[in-house]
């Protein structure tokens, strides 16, 4: 059994029913969510070990965070108990030309105040064949950065093959660093980066125009670099988006098809299905066009799937790659 | 800041949620509407002053009918609290091949009873600057057609510009009077008529083949007459509809494009979502086309919307005027 | 008035709310639901006096079953409480790419022990006008398929048309025997058989490439066989899905057109609101195409109500079928 | 089988959920019920064959209604649907020092309109064995107080015992009558009157002190009276009453025990689950104790179950009256 | 009418339904709540107007908070929208010998970082009747507290009178200060402190061993101060209280009887419902001792309705007072 | 930390919301339970490391009850994934005078066929400190009983203590064992007995008049017995109980004070809180009274908890135990 290292901030979400809006809500629907996490879930599920590393304050909020972990077949050992509070996000489910929303509310979080500092990562590590971050972490606060640094390097260290998923948003970085400030030395200890023109440009402080360019200044600037790979959203309106994928190697390209979701019953964590479906078929020795086509199934099934996660077989997604989705199945 | 005066009936909805046949329901969504007030809601939303003149009975839900116009920003001062019974309206949500189904329980309302004599309407309406009503009052009975005249007649002394939604509705106007007995007179004092050809050919028993004809009649007969607006919507199914609209002065005429509408969350107050953001354009001195297309979007997003409300800012309706609506907002 | 008669199993189901994975539900919708009960309640809906063969456990669960067909108007004087448990099925709604799941929980239920033996049909079948059964009941049980092969028995000795759905299902068929053992002889006994052209080749154990193959053989060797007749289901995703249907008389064939529905709202018993419709349409007499196209409405009309059964009017299908859905009715 | 007829409206019912006030309810929980009804599907949850004489208006609402009389056991084929529109109440739960408020709003319902000529009552009673009528049908309209005269003279005439439930209600009689104008003609063709000395005062127009001046009088006057039964109630708190009855015939008297209720869940109807009891008993020839017995427990049970309906097996009120209730049953 | 003015913050409460533990919900109900603006909510309940000073972030949280106090009534003038996050509170409801807990989690919010500073407070307080303030604001921040400070010097300049409920909570006053550095000139700017013997030790530094001490103290030391009201609650289980109140002058003493409540729908805001019945009847010149017994009869009536506030009429809580509370009304 | 090994049933457990009756649910709330698991998530809670063995179906309710367990902090590495259903309960929530109703409907579960056959049951329990039975498991079928056998003879050969709930349940037992003839060999492989005077008649086929006789003959016929604990309720309604518990060694016997539970909000699973209540202590090496006084308290405070598992800290059972539960905790 393959074993895999995800790292980053879970935070509690809150979501009103029925596709109302904020103003209307009596009540939210409560899940928990985070981008990393969500990679974890996703691979949990189909048989991988899976550790996630993260920090909640030591309260019933963040024991019930630590228990949707385990629900999801995450090892929960790695799980600080610390001072800070519940990081928190308010979530509003568009639909038409209603564009989902989001409010977030964790500054001040546990993980944002986890550095790793005083943890053998080495140790922690052993074993363990696959390590994934993204750029969320060190956009929260420079603890955050620091733990995605010392993690990346017990990695290295260990030959630990390194997916990270750019994630830029320009509403985090708040805490006196810009991304390009912290971004590429983390970029530089990754194998797999997830990313379009514009969190390259972000995290690099570059102005690249295409892909392309983006893609030959990482391959020659990142010696660890390997693979590049970015999910392109057209979006029609909040309940009905196409997409395919894009995954470039030094020397090659491969492309999928494109396909059209609608209507879309959750569009967050889209992104985070599609990681798990590319680490997973990666750790499986898929070629990188099983792989991608894989990853970009996994991200069109969670479009029908409330909540942040992937809850789905290896055959449920194969029945996507095939085409024949959407019949009942008795 | 602008001050809009609306009047008209405010019922209790009650609906099956989860797409149930009035058949299924063990529970009925609670909200409350009426034509006029979604337009003073939409209005009020968007920082105009609005005053809301209606009648409940003296119970609790008359009461709770009350706080609903407040939370949604709309003074409480004009409304009357009396023998009677509240309106309601039971409504079943449709889907694809379905249509919604609205069965109205409003005989005998508060409203209804309610004549607007011994007021002094003209201190009222001191310092507003428009007058909403819509062609369901004067449907109901004697009292509301006799409300509506008072107000009318208050605002034409005091020049402040009113706009009227026809609103024909054959189930109604069961009091004895015929629409054509009534409406003529409420249509002379009106600036901004929104309405149909079919609407003006029922309330001025007329058998307009076009609505050119109707604007021709329309605007030689009513001396105060200043547009006339209409919105075209075709059917596709209960989920799936296609919105234009048309603004008639005397000398000119302007369209929207059409905008397609899927799914339909909730298609009850698009057309008083329409009449808000008309009347807000024009009290912002906007142009004819932009009041238009702004009034079109409004109700466009009021389809993404449960209850009877439209709940949006300016900035969202701006952003489907830019046509990128759907994406997430962080 | 006329009576039909209709006999199977009726199921307790259980699925997850707002389009909820089984691994995320906290609670469960509680339907209950049968295909040929389906098929009556459809009937009684209209106006049809019909009554239910069906057995249930003499608990609670059992006499919710009962009254939930007293509740779609069905009689409930024929059921029989008896031991065995309370069939159940798990429901989990798809969308888009995510196709509906059921897991079957029926083993050992008390419709599956009950043969009908000890009862005098013919007279229970007396000023009964149709029967219908489904090929679910003999897949069940050897008592399941004698019950039927009593009741048949009785009906073609009483000269009363009967039809049957094959409704094939290759995860039935448990108890030893196969489909082509059984089921010949019960088609031998039914005028109007709803099937295509896998049906035939399971329930036959033919390999037919054609309907029309299938068709020349069974109305040659089924002598009573009046009518043959099939849906045709396109499927785009679980929530988009395009419906023909066709009609085989021995010398005839009618088709409909093709109606697209989206989206689904519930999938499940749209093939019995096609069988419901179909008979209905017989017994008035209608045509076979006016009786295909009213059978295929029904069926379009199911996908928008949420449960197993047709809850709707005739004046509703005739909107359908008119091509002006989808209107809000005030 | 015994037979037993019940006449009076039902009503939808609509209240808040979770103990919310009605200024606070975003959705109702729908339920059915009224009086007569709810002493008839007690009786047919017990296996008595129940025709229930009502009448709805012939919209979905009247329909939903008719289907929940035919869930709860009770015959559909008296039920009227006509003019008028669906009677509702609003209950809102109360709890400790909050006592439970309803809101009626049935004034013009299709009951209130329903007098009963033209129909042939005595043909339609042959074979019954019992008629129940309460005193709210006769406060409601004139035509309602005729359709209870008809119907209890056909009783009569067939010497069908008849029981009545005075129910005297100050806020109904609103038509112009006062109860002692109609009153006394309908308890003349009563056996068995439900009531305490008030509601003799009001519907007798007298000043009794005691229940045995009461007693006196009306077995004095009434040559066709029985038996009266009373409930006393003693009210600790919305949450907490304590319940006793008595049964008095022309020379004996009996009581029941005191039995404390604790907690309510929900009070409406428990006078009608008596009632219920009472009538099962009396039809089963158990003498008066043990019928009081029985009615009384049916009482004290109905406090446990939501909804205006006594829902209980014979058994289970038995172990009431043994005294031994409150464990699990497995 | 007369004019109220509180000031505090609000916060968006979120608790699980129906006796959930946190771990258990995957929903939470949203209500909105505030010592100091329950107090406020229930005196606009009562035609009380009522403004409320607050501050909320500038998004859809903040601007739903406001929307909470308008339906209650209170006018939103003086509520600022800032930077800052929405103040949250997640509540999880005790029963039995399961106390109900409180999580805070509003640090950092926008009322926390609002001082009043630029305000003219003698212009907004004109034409107020009453000030109303706890204890809560001066421990959450300097800024809160400086609030606090130039609003009660205002109204003391203005001679208006000023209660306040010192409410102190160990877990807050983390901001540097101690509750008394701060609060012995707030509370010498009051003239009615409702207290026990602990709040009096902890805001004076004091070792009190009865109220008795305590009021001879703070009527000494305290020039304004005219009244100190106290509730005592005897906590039998987190379903089952007793309640009483206890009102001291400088030369009287006044108290309630005890009054037991069982069950507790909601425990939260029922001190707030005492202060808001205590300042009414003070506004209505009632006596001191009428005045604590509507005061204890709003506690406990708020002790029956799930949120917050007291939402009550006079009436209502005149029938507690009478002590026949707990029946049905019609 | 300590290690517990747990063995038995997890059922999917169903029951209707808001205290319906089975006739009246329209969705049933969603959890698992099992005796044994139960006491195994309680340990869990107070981080002993808990693994429980039992048998699931290999389809979405089998790994949706896995993931239950693993939520609860339940090892899940000893699940099995095999044939059989998902085994059962329908609860129906019971109050005042209503008791509680479970239909189990557990037959032919994966469990029911998992005999614990070719594992090495000694390398399982090695550094397990505690193993926990219950005579449920040997009830429900031969292989059942087979899994107990052979668990508890490799816990005899390690020496590790066992406990052993009897549990007799006479609906049980129906693959044609009765008690006698399976249960006294396992109650001789354990140390400490729950069970009252019935269960030892049932169990040993005897006629023990008291719990001293039973005591004092399982004292000396099973030599590894140590102490055997019972509970004693009195059932004064489905809402009201009152708790006591006894403890007796061969020598001693001690005694809780009597706890009065009001109200109820689930009673299943109390008993379960009561052993893993009992096992914690006697882990932490506490008295024998400790350990009582600890064990009802647990299910004291269990009785307030929605579902089959008690979710508490050692800090909350200790307020029980203080006597000051109830009290707001913030």
């Amino acid at each position: 059994m393959k074993s895999v290292l995800t790292l980053g901030e879970v935070m509690l979400r809150l979501s009103p029913p029925n596709h109302q809006r904020f103003a209307q809500a009596t009540s939210l629907d409560l899940e928990f969510g985070g981008s990393e996490a969500n990679v974890g879930a996703a691979l949990a599920n189909w048989g991988i070990q899976v550790r996630h590393v993260t920090a909640f304050p030591d309260n019933d909020l963040g024991h019930a965070a630590a228990a949707h972990l385990r629900k999801n077949g995450i090892d929960d050992a790695l799980i600080q108990f610390s001072r800070g509070r519940m990081g928190l996000y308010f979530l509003e489910h568009g639909a038409a030309s209603r564009g989902s929303r989001i409010i977030y509310d964790r500054a001040g979080s546990s993980f944002s105040r986890f550095d790793g500092a005083g943890i053998d990562w080495k140790e922690v590590l052993k074993n363990t064949d696959w390590v994934h971050w993204s750029g969320i972490s060190p956009a929260i606060s420079q603890e955050a950065a620091d733990l995605v640094y010392r993690i990346l390097q017990a990695a290295n260290a260990l030959n630990i093959p390194v997916s990270g998923d750019l994630n830029y948003r320009s509403n985090l970085w708040n805490y006196g660093k810009q991304a390009h400030e912290i971004m590429p030395d983390l970029m530089g200890m990754t194998q797999v980066i997830i990313a379009g023109t514009r969190d390259f440009n972000q995290c690099l402080n570059r102005d690249f125009k295409t892909i392309d360019e983006a893609k030959s200044f990482t391959f020659d600037t990142l010696p660890k670099l390997q693979m590049i790979v970015r999910t392109e959203r057209q979006i029609h309106s909040a309940s009905h988006n196409d997409l395919a994928a894009h995954l470039y190697t030094k020397d090659q390209e491969q492309s999928t098809e494109t396909i059209s979701v609608q209507p879309i019953i959750d569009r967050v964590g889209t992104g985070d299905a599609f990681a798990g479906g590319l680490i997973y078929s990666l750790l499986m020795n898929k070629s990188p066009k099983q792989s991608l086509d894989f990853a970009l199934a996994c991200s069109v099934y969670k479009h029908s799937i409330p909540g942040d996660v992937l809850i789905a077989s290896i055959e449920e997604i194969e029945e996507v790659l095939r085409g024949n989705s959407g019949a009942i199945k008795r």
